[in-house]
């Protein structure tokens, strides 16, 4: 059987986070597990080589649940004809302090729509995977017929 | 100041559910978050009317997590142009039964990648929310100067 999946490497898991800009954010609130697509961009700190996410967040919304527990996941995926590409992390998130947040400025994020304040959340990313799947979708022209 | 983001009444998003096929399932697994893109589809009985999502998972996936914690959140997006949307749900999975998993069989769900032997999994919707949003991108051109 031919394998469908292949592996990306940590370089292209980082380059693939950097050409896109939406991703969904999954965070535990209470017992919960919840999920929001947000925004964000990769910071890089030029002398350490570190990368992380940051992404804003409205001041009071729920996803500052992040702040009672830094556990969180976060993917970005692309769907280009019958190939799928998807990258996959875990982290631990927390709000920037003010004399941090203005390294929100330095990379190319904004809010997708406007809201008065945010607060800018960082993700520290402990671990990375990235996968493409060649697809095979035979009932495709069962979702388009129904359309 | 304009409202830049508009919801979605319950029907929008069933229907907005049904026109697509690749989600983001975001589960426990132990004290941790994950999350996993899934192709679904949704299951409608037409005796009761109720609604249900069905997708399959590879035998011995980790994504079995949800066989220990109910609790999962799942998210649907789209991105046209300078609009945004997407469709936000919570419930709770389980694995059908033997007599159950045909019901895989009767709507647009296959496994994208051939893989020798699956559950099929149902999530059980106990919230629903989409949201529209118009979208402002200032920074987009620094991300295609930069690729």
């Amino acid at each position: 059987m031919d394998e469908p999946i292949t592996r990306l490497s940590t370089h292209q898991c980082w380059d693939f986070l950097r050409r896109h800009e939406l991703g969904r954010l999954a965070y535990h609130l209470a017992d919960e597990v919840h999920i929001v697509p947000i925004n964000y961009a990769v910071d890089h700190d030029p002398v350490t080589g570190r990368r992380s996410l940051l992404f804003r967040s409205a001041e009071g919304s729920k996803l500052l649940g992040v702040v009672m527990n830094a556990d969180v996941a976060f993917e970005v995926d692309e769907l280009e004809g019958e190939h799928a590409t998807s990258v996959i992390l875990r982290g631990r998130a927390r709000r920037l302090e003010e004399d941090e947040a203005h390294r929100a400025e330095n990379v190319p994020l904004r809010p997708w729509v406007a809201t008065p304040k945010w607060n800018v959340v960082e993700i520290d990313v402990t671990e990375i995977s990235g996968r493409g799947f060649d697809l095979s979708r035979p009932w495709r022209h069962l979702i388009i017929d129904e359309s």
